[in-house]
C-alpha cells in the first residue's frame, strides 16, 4: 500500500485529424488540448487501463503529488496507488481534465485560435457526451485498447454512464457514483441560481473579463450555494450547529455570522482562487443537458446498451442526487438485460461522501473489481 | 361555508406607553405601527380569538378580498371563514404583519422618525421573539384576553412556538406547522446565500437604495434560491421535468432555459414587485436567530413552559424544515410534561404544502380545535 509519489500533468493536443472536433451542438472546436495524468503502466495488450472521471471543479490531478511540498495530494489519492482500490501495480490509471474546464484542457478560458484571446462566451456549449468523446480520442492516442473500468462520482459518474452508453464494446466494467442518468429539474434549478449569481456580478462583463479580476463575488456565491447541496442537514448540524462567530455583543448585528456562514464564505473565496467563472457556467450547463437518452429512442434504450457489469453507488444522505435517482439506473440496466449491482454508501456527509468516505467506497470498488476477474 | 368577503387592513400605532419598545437586542424602537386584519367578532369575554402568524413574505391579509376585483384572496383564505377550519362564526381571527416586514408594520423600509427617511440598515436587528411581543401588545389593544390558539407555518410556526414559550398563560392551544424550535445550520446556510445575493447587488448600496430601483436582481436571486427550498425534488420533477423552453435549435445555447429555469426567474421577478430587499435581510436574519431556548437554562426548559395542548405538524417532503425537526418539538414537549400531538402532512409539495394542501391541513386543524372544546 502506498501513494503514487510525484506525478506530472501531461498535455496532448489533437494535431492530426480529428484536428477539429465536431461537438454535439454541431459546432467545430479545435485544436483541443487535453490535460491528463497517468499512474501505473499500460500492459502490452493495452487492456489494463482504468479511466477516472472527475467532478465539476476537479482536475486531472487525481493522485500523487506534483511537488514534494504540495499541501495536498490529488483529489482521489486514497483510491489510487499500489495496493489501493485502483491498484497501480495492476492497472494503468488515467485521469484527464474534462473539456470545458480550466485545468489545462481546452475550455472557455483557453485562447480562441481565431482571435488569440480567451474564448469567453464564444466557446460553444459542450455536453457530458462531448467530454467522453474527447476522452476516447485521448485513450486511443495513449494506446489503450480497452478499459477495465470507467469510474467517477457526480459529473464524473455522468461521464462514466455516457461511456457505457457510447462505447459499450470498450468497457469491461463501469462504476457510477452519486450521479443520475439524466439531470432532474431540481438539479437544474440549483445550477440555474449558481449561474445567475455569476451573471449578475457586473465584473462578469458578459464573460469578457479576462485580464480583469472577474466576477469573484458571483463565482463565490455560486460556490456557496453549491456547497450547501454537497453536504447534508445532518453534517451541517454536526459540524457547525448554531455556534456564532464573534463576541456575545455582536449576536444581534445584521452582519454577525454563525460559523456555518464563515465556512460558506471561506469555501466561496477558495474556489475563486482556483476556478474560472465562465468554465463554471459551461460545466453546470453541461450537467443540466445531461441525459444519456438523448439521441436514442428512449432513456431505457440508451441504458440497455450498457453490456458490461456495472457497480452503481448511491449515497444515503445525498440531497443533490438522491439515492433513488442513482438506484433507478441500476434497475433499468437490469430490467433491460444488463448486469448492475446497486450499493448504497451509508454516510452522513451528503453528496461529498465520495470525496470523504474512502474506506467504505474503496472497499466497494475493490471488491467489485476483484469479482470482475484478473 | 364561505369566505369572509371584503376585508380591510387596519393599522395600530403604539402611541401611549410603550411608545418605545425595547427589543431583544436592547435597542429601543418606536413608534411602532402594526398592520392587521380581523375576521369574525370578539366575544364579550375576549376569549374567542385566534391569532394567525404569517411566513417570510406574508402579510396581514390572510383571508377575504380587499376589493371585489382583487386577483387572489388572502394567503390562507381557504382556512378562514364561516364553517372553515378557523371558523369566523365562532372565532375572532386576527392576522398581523410582523415587525420588520414591509406590509404596513414598522420595518427597515419605514420612515425613521429621527431622520424622516427610511431606516435602511439603521433598523435594529429584530427577532421572532420581538415579533411576538409586538403582537401581544396589539392583542391587548384589541381587547383580547385569551387566545383559542396561535397558528402558523414556517416563520409563522416559529412565532407560534415563541407564543407558547413566552405567554403560556394566554393560550388555550397552539398549532405549529413546518417550523423548527431553533433554526438549523443548513437553514442558516440557505438564508446566508440569499442575503449574499442581495448584498452583492451594487444597486443595494449598503441598504440605502430608497428612491432608486434597488437591488432587484439580488432580491430576485434570493427568492429563486428560496423557492428551490420551498418545494421538493418530486414536485419539481412532476411540474417541470426536463422540458426545455424555446426552439429545438436553441437547445445547445448557454442562455437557453429549461421550463424550471423560467419558473424560477418568474418567481424572482414577482417578489421584487412586492417586497423590500432590506426587509428580506432582516426577516431572514430573525429566522437565523430563532431559538426558543435563548434566555432559558436550556432548549428543553423553554419548551417545558408550553402548558396548553399543542398540535405540531411536519410536512413529509419538506427539505427546509425536515419533519424530524418538527417532530422533535412535540417529543420534547411531551417529555417535559406538556401535551403535544405530532401529525405528518403527507404531501409531495415540500415546505409550501402548508400554503397548498388546504384540505388535509384544514381537517387536521379543525379536528384539533374541535377536540379542544367549545
Amino acid at each position: 500500500m502506498g501513494d503514487v509519489g510525484i506525478v506530472k500533468t501531461q498535455y496532448h493536443t489533437f494535431a492530426s485529424p480529428p484536428h477539429e472536433f465536431v461537438l454535439e451542438c454541431g459546432e467545430k472546436l479545435g485544436p483541443i488540448t487535453v490535460a491528463y495524468e497517468t499512474y501505473g503502466r499500460l500492459n502490452s495488450s493495452g487492456d489494463n487501463a482504468i479511466l477516472i472521471l472527475h467532478a465539476l471543479t476537479g482536475s486531472a490531478h487525481a493522485a500523487g503529488w506534483h511537488r514534494a511540498d504540495e499541501r495536498k495530494p490529488g483529489w482521489w489519492d486514497p483510491m489510487v496507488g499500489p495496493g489501493r482500490p485502483l491498484d497501480t501495480d495492476r492497472y494503468f490509471v488515467i485521469c484527464s481534465n474534462v473539456l470545458g474546464s480550466c485545468y489545462g484542457t481546452t475550455g472557455p478560458s483557453s485562447p480562441n485560435p481565431s482571435t488569440g484571446k480567451p474564448y469567453g462566451l464564444d466557446f460553444p456549449v459542450i455536453t457530458v457526451r462531448d467530454m467522453v468523446r474527447v476522452q476516447r480520442v485521448l485513450l486511443e492516442e495513449l494506446g489503450v485498447k480497452r478499459l477495465v473500468t470507467a469510474i467517477g462520482g457526480s459529473l464524473g459518474g455522468m461521464q462514466a454512464l455516457e461511456w457505457g452508453v457510447l462505447y459499450p464494446e470498450l468497457l469491461s466494467s463501469l462504476i457510477v457514483i452519486a450521479a443520475p442518468g439524466r439531470t432532474s429539474a431540481m438539479n437544474i434549478a440549483f445550477n440555474t441560481v449558481q449561474r445567475e449569481a455569476i451573471y449578475m456580478d457586473p465584473a462578469w462583463r458578459g464573460g469578457d473579463y479576462y485580464g480583469t479580476p472577474g466576477p469573484e463575488r458571483g463565482l463565490a456565491l455560486a460556490r456557496m450555494i453549491g456547497t450547501i447541496t454537497y453536504k447534508s442537514d445532518e453534517s451541517w448540524s454536526f459540524k457547525f450547529g448554531r455556534v456564532m462567530n464573534g463576541q456575545p455583543e455582536d449576536f444581534f448585528r445584521l452582519e454577525s455570522r454563525f460559523e456555518v456562514e464563515n465556512y460558506l464564505y471561506y469555501q466561496g473565496r477558495k474556489l475563486v482562487e482556483r476556478f474560472d467563472a465562465n468554465c463554471y457556467l459551461y460545466l453546470t450547463k453541461a450537467m443540466d443537458l445531461h441525459d444519456v437518452g438523448r439521441g436514442f429512442s428512449s432513456y431505457e434504450e440508451a441504458l440497455s446498451r450498457i453490456i458490461c457489469p456495472c457497480l452503481v453507488i448511491g449515497i444515503s444522505s445525498d440531497i443533490l442526487y438522491p439515492p433513488y435517482q442513482v438506484k433507478e439506473i441500476a434497475e433499468i440496466i437490469n430490467k433491460t438485460g444488463g448486469r448492475a449491482i446497486y450499493k448504497e454508501l451509508v454516510s452522513p456527509y451528503g453528496h461529498d461522501a465520495f470525496l470523504i468516505e474512502f474506506t467504505k467506497l474503496g472497499m466497494m470498488v475493490a471488491e467489485f473489481l476483484k469479482e470482475m476477474g484478473p
